[in-house]
């Protein structure tokens, strides 16, 4: 009996997250919003007469999956192939604050995630976790070889500039999406000059 | 008969609202999640057979208008006690970084709130973008009157420090909240600190 059970929570499992995994293919992301996911998987459920369960946990994760590969071919990979040194932490900011214009997606799906999933433990929040450290060790690897370089001071704590500069972006996020104020970018670059002028090994000081 | 409907609809939007309030000072608030939100309300439209809405903008109005009123008394109010100058933004940024303890709430409703509501055009979201601004606004006075003390460069661009200040608090919730950083507040605190000395008059330049 437990079995019959539990290969059915398995079955309905699956097809929800082929659904997903279609829906995903098929609408491009384009425009798809957790909200919108979430009403997608219902719709698709009392179509098929399927028991509630978590549309958002279950049908997330194919979806994040193929988000993480789209930021990793518009932003990570043509930000590295930037010079080393501060050119690069610049391309990989300029990459970034690209990234919801480019990925095609409607606003940031990884903030969207984070505050849904924040206090939902799980594989998807694990996976969610992993891709967010990844890229602050990303940004962390690329400010330390612009120490290397000699453009940063040697003194730069290249995690805390990776935490700042996620800081940063996230109040563009909430200041163009939210406030939709349209000084936000500009804000936003003058943070990130602010950071990159104190990471900046000084020549003023020489004078 | 569209007389009938509309009455019907106000009277649905009503019972939605008082429950909501119900709720809110019932369970104080304590560990509320918008999903959480979203499932009580649904609960009770299923028991009362009342159609589908949006559960989330029916409900949250005056949640929203709870956790206001909280973050003003606990934050805003005793902060703005503190003397004029330096010590009254360090003391925003001191009550504000208590403020998801302090709040008694689970994680940070604003993150959660203005995540939910950005792309979700109505009358909850604009409250909330005003209650945003609002702060902002908090901040960026405060900020003026550190300039005004003399204790930061008349140069500082009040808005853009507040900004910036935005950011290291999220930056803040994500790292704690998501990552589950341990270091986490410690980045804030010194990304704060640098946030400070570059605001700061600068007695060094002197010597």
């Amino acid at each position: 009996m437990t079995t019959i059970l539990l290969r059915k929570g398995a079955l309905t499992r699956q097809a929800i997250l082929e659904h997903a995994a279609r829906m995903a293919s098929r609408v491009g992301l384009e425009g798809l919003t957790p909200d919108e996911m979430r009403r997608h998987a219902a719709a698709y459920r009392d179509r098929h007469g399927i028991p509630a369960c978590d549309p958002l946990v279950e049908g997330v994760g194919p979806i994040l999956a193929e988000i993480r590969r789209r930021f990793v071919d518009t932003v990570v990979k043509p930000a590295l192939a930037a010079p080393r040194g501060e050119k690069r932490v610049r391309a990989l900011f300029e990459r970034w604050i690209e990234w919801p214009r480019s990925s095609g997606l409607a606003g940031c799906m990884f903030v969207a995630l984070a505050t849904e999933l924040d206090d939902q433990p799980g594989p998807v929040r694990e996976r969610l976790v992993q891709s967010q450290k990844d890229w602050l060790d990303v940004i962390a690897n690329c400010v330390r070889t612009a120490v290397v370089e000699g453009d940063f001071r040697k003194e730069v704590d290249p995690e805390q500039f990776a935490h700042e500069l996620y800081g940063i972006m996230l109040a563009n996020h909430h200041a163009v999406r939210l406030l939709r104020d349209r000084k936000g970018v500009e804000r936003t670059r003058r943070g990130f000059e602010r950071l990159l002028e104190d990471a900046r090994a000084r020549p003023k000081a020489r004078s």
